[in-house]
């Protein structure tokens, strides 16, 4: 698959120190058009070994201390991360960062809701508030839509979508996952609305059931085969899919 | 329009002190079948004038404190009831106690996010919980699903729809409320997958536009006019709606 990343000069990962989101970065060093910067952001970048010989051994991955759920974080973040992408603005943001607690009717708590909403829903709002005047930036710089220009990827699931949770979509019992998850989706689209007149792309995306720490080790999908078919969506991402729900192979989900 | 409560033994209301809460307990205590126990709740009953007047009026109303994001007052409200429908148990839990908090791109704080989300979805789905063994004992010894055995109607809206926010349906914005509503339809839904071989019922029901404190003074529908509809959905509630979002005419909203 062609990636369609020549254009798109900056992206920025949350929760890049293992998972999908380390290997959004292996994947992307790898590209032959590649993102000229990579930032890719760990809450705790000093424990995250693979990522930091991953930026020693290739260019432009810049490795920012990013904890979403701290405020003074986020703001920390926004300063280094201004400084890295300059005049140009930050092109692609992805929320990828999250937590799954197990929550069944029976051992869900108050506790685990509102911990799982914090991180899953509110920090990707709030991280992207605080970078929006970067992505802004780079939106006055482009036409159309897409990662040349500006984009917001919420790293959903489809463990999200309140229709399909029903019948055998409703094998998986989590309460907080499943309900920050949807609030996700409702954020998305609601920060499309908001940011279409400016040119700024927002979507929601399912990376499939992979085997990752929260995928666990029966999931059907590597890490690589997840992440070549995601990143191969966003390089390929369009004003048609403003405001949508897609899984891997870019179908459409049912919010 | 008839309304079929009378095998409603017992309902109870959240947020009874004001708004849609109060109206409902007005109406059904005007209904010709009503249900023989109303249990309108209240976080601070001495505050609610109106309540209380209208239950030193009219036989059956009980009045019983219930602030529905304490866990201390959810437990105390669940034993008093306990003594209220003593072995019948409980046949329909309205979750109606709101927030609505105004959140835009600009004005949205986490603690907004937050404390939303604690009164409009983690809140719901603990009052259910520990209603739960009520519910339970009412389903025992019915069959078929409705009003008549057990019911868990979860006030939503139609702004919770993660479909409709978009173009004229996003021009209220407010980031907190309508996520924490998408999120209580997820609630819903995990509910109604959960207690369907209880034979609990459990749905989503958005009442329409309605001139309350929350609604404002522009709303096209009155309190009357939304709630004779409203119990009129709730009274005709039968499997077939199991799990489903309606409006008040009760017509299917997308999610
Ligand atoms: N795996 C699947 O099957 C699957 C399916 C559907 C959707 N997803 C979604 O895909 C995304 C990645 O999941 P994954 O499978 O890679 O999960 P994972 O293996 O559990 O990794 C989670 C990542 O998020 C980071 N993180 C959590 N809280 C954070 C915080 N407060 N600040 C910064 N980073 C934080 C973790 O950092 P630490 O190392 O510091 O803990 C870690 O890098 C998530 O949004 C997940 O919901 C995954
Ligand atoms: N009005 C509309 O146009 C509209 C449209 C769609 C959906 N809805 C939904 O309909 C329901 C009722 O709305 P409304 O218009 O009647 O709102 P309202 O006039 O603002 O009344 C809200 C009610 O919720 C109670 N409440 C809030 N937090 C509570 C808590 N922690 N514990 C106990 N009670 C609490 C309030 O009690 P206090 O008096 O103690 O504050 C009050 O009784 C809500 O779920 C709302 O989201 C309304």
């Amino acid at each position: 698959m062609v990636l369609h990343f020549s254009k798109c000069r900056s992206v920025l990962i949350t929760g890049a120190s293992r998972g999908l989101g380390l290997q959004m970065v292996k994947q992307l060093v790898e590209t032959t058009e590649r993102p000229e910067k990579i930032i890719a952001t760990a809450r705790n970048p000093s424990a995250a070994q693979e990522l930091l010989e991953l930026s020693k051994s290739h260019a432009g991955i810049h490795v920012v201390p990013l904890d979403v759920v701290s405020e003074a974080s986020i703001d920390a973040a926004s300063q280094e991360v201004a400084s890295i992408v300059g005049a140009d603005g930050l092109n692609c943001l992805i929320n990828n960062a999250a937590i799954n607690i197990s929550s069944d009717l029976k051992t869900v708590t108050r506790d685990t809701m509102m911990k799982t909403f914090e991180s899953n829903t509110v920090a990707p709002l709030f991280v992207t508030k605080v970078f929006l005047p970067l992505l802004q930036t780079a939106a006055a710089k482009g036409t159309g839509m897409g990662v040349h220009r500006a984009a917001i990827i919420n790293i959903s699931s489809i463990l999200g979508s309140v229709q399909l949770n029903w019948g055998e979509g409703a094998t998986f019992k989590s309460y907080a996952y499943r309900t920050s998850k949807s609030a996700l989706n409702m954020v998305t689209r609601c920060l499309a609305t908001d940011l279409e007149s400016e040119g700024i792309l927002c979507m929601a995306l399912h990376p499939g059931w992979v085997r990752t720490d929260m995928g666990g080790a029966i999931a059907p999908l590597s890490p690589e085969e997840s992440i070549s078919s995601v990143l191969s969506v966003i390089s390929a991402l369009t004003e048609k899919h403003h405001g949508e729900f897609l899984d891997y192979s870019g179908n459409k989900l049912p919010w």
